[in-house]
């Protein structure tokens, strides 16, 4: 029997804070009952939210602090005034200590980031962390990283970015091999950035067995699902996904006006209603809910600040599967086989 | 009485060749009865798709070539072969020479800008061209450059894109005023690549009478229509593009397969039909079809490859505009101002 996982919950993140972080362990707790919780925020106001819910109170510990990052603060405010005292700080704490197996926050992603780096620093042959996301795809699902941590990449950097994301695809989506591409512009000219071309190089000369280069891709084959992991710089990549959000919600909006237009459009809505659930289903952002950060001394995950309960348990459930499939060991033993080449 | 707009077309380029070039142009001309046209293709491939169309045949010109630039050519092999002698080329000649004030491609968008750059040269003041994309929004349209011309970008471009962005908004959407503003990640936190965070200051202290920069936006203020103009560095805007143009065709996939699976849905779809087209027309890529290469001594612009004769009509209508209410001359205009600061 394996140990339980233990989750550190930042208490008072995110737009919604405390109701929400309580009802989504909730709910992530009945899908997993071998976990257990941390729960770091202010105590009188977690007590009632988890006297309601006996299950989830015999499995979570409180942590009482008053002090919360701002969604608004700046990374570096943040570190200043709410370093060794906030709910942030405290839940990235218990995973430095070990105390927690993964820390999970829906709070302001600068801040979250920027302590991460600070407290628990980069991993061994890794200079500059990294945040993965979950893209629903034609296919399925892929992974597409760096979307935002770190702006700027060189070669190196790109390389190390598909070790980290080929390493959460084989955990996440159990692959022997899971195809990798770079994200640049024209896929046949010889054109891109230079250090996009250098890492292809690389990557296409080391020839690994627990990872499929398969060259440069397009904007348009994220969506598609041509690659397992999609690998960009942080800058371009957080460009990328807020801009297929905005399109997502655009065409939504185009329907929901279009199907309202008319009698005969609402009548056909009525007969399709379930067909319209099923969409909205597979592009709900609550179940990819959660950017992991890779690449440092423990895992963190980061919710999205406006996520509901639902989506702070699919946050918690990626948080889950991360540890129990040993994320952090398998980007070791595969940056251990690339520093080895 | 204007004198007609003089259109130059490259009747090699694209997908489809020259049967999409006719019968686009057949289709502007209706639209826009004060036109001529240049068309720079194989003879015994034009004359017969004339033939058949009378009103067209009386207003075009025919320049024989065979040359044309293949769609997979790097943009140096399209400048080294065809040069003098392909299309492409022939096309942006008929500008250079001032026998054309504008000439529409469809071939290959490297080679047409490396042709396009060397012969007609930046404009004083510019140094790097770009191209412009116009973007469907949730409040009308927006212009987003640059989407690809030129990777990476000081802050004086981004504010050179500004420029030229604010003159095609005031010459499109007949405004005074657009609303311009910088693609950043992260709108309250201090982020975001130092040329955004400078080419930003200078455009707040020069407030200008013609423009009116809001400050950053993100990836998912472009389909909302946040500004009229979005500029951005060529790598960012190329991956915004192609990533918006992804999740569209995987929505409308998702659709499709989820309006077919049951009898309900197809029912549903039968009565919804008109608001599922109307949906469709608003997305629809041929209608915002064409890249307009701003900062060059001439006009030029791009369809896309794949467009079908309505989508270069509309390539062909967007550079119609472009002359008719001289956008070269605003950007000038524009410019002067601007170095006069």
């Amino acid at each position: 029997m394996p140990q339980n996982v233990r989750i550190a919950l930042d208490a008072m993140g995110g737009d919604h804070g405390a109701a929400v972080v309580v009802e989504g362990a909730n709910i992530s707790l009945e899908r997993h009952p071998d976990t257990e919780f941390v729960m770091i925020g202010s105590r009188p106001t977690l007590e009632p939210l988890l006297a309601d819910r006996p299950a989830l109170r015999a499995v979570a510990r409180i942590v009482h602090t008053d002090v919360a990052v701002k969604m608004d603060d700046k990374p570096s405010q943040a570190l200043r005034r709410g370093r060794w005292k906030s709910s942030m700080w405290m839940a990235i704490d218990a995973v430095k200590k070990a105390d927690a197996d993964v820390a999970i926050s829906a709070g302001n992603t600068g801040a979250l980031m920027a302590m991460a780096k600070f407290h628990l620093k980069t991993m061994v042959g890794i200079d500059r962390p990294a945040i993965a996301a979950l893209w629903p795809t034609l296919r399925g699902e892929s992974i597409v990283l760096d979307v935002g941590a770190t702006i700027g990449a060189d070669a190196r950097h790109l390389v190390d970015l598909a070790m980290m994301g080929g390493a959460m695809a084989r955990v996440l989506f159990d692959l022997e091999r899971p195809t990798v591409g770079l994200l640049n512009i024209g896929v046949e000219e010889v054109k891109g950035l230079e250090e996009v071309r250098e890492a292809g190089l690389i990557l296409r000369q080391a020839a690994r067995s627990d990872l499929d280069y398969v060259g440069f891709v397009e904007g348009d084959d994220i969506g598609k699902g041509t690659v397992d992991v999609v690998v960009t710089e942080g800058f371009a990549g957080n460009i990328a996904l807020k801009t297929a959000e905005g399109t997502a919600k655009q065409l939504a909006e185009y329907l929901r006006s279009a199907m309202n237009r008319t009698l005969s459009a609402r009548i056909g809505f009525l007969f399709a209603r379930k067909a319209f659930a099923a969409v909205r289903d597979k592009m709900d952002p609550r179940k990819v809910n959660g950017g992991v950060f890779l690449g440092l001394n423990g895992l963190v995950i980061k919710s999205h600040g406006a996520a509901d309960a639902e989506g702070f348990a699919a946050a918690i459930d990626l948080g889950y599967d991360m540890v129990r499939y040993k994320l952090r060991a398998r980007i070791s033993e595969m940056l251990g086989q690339h520093a080895d080449e």
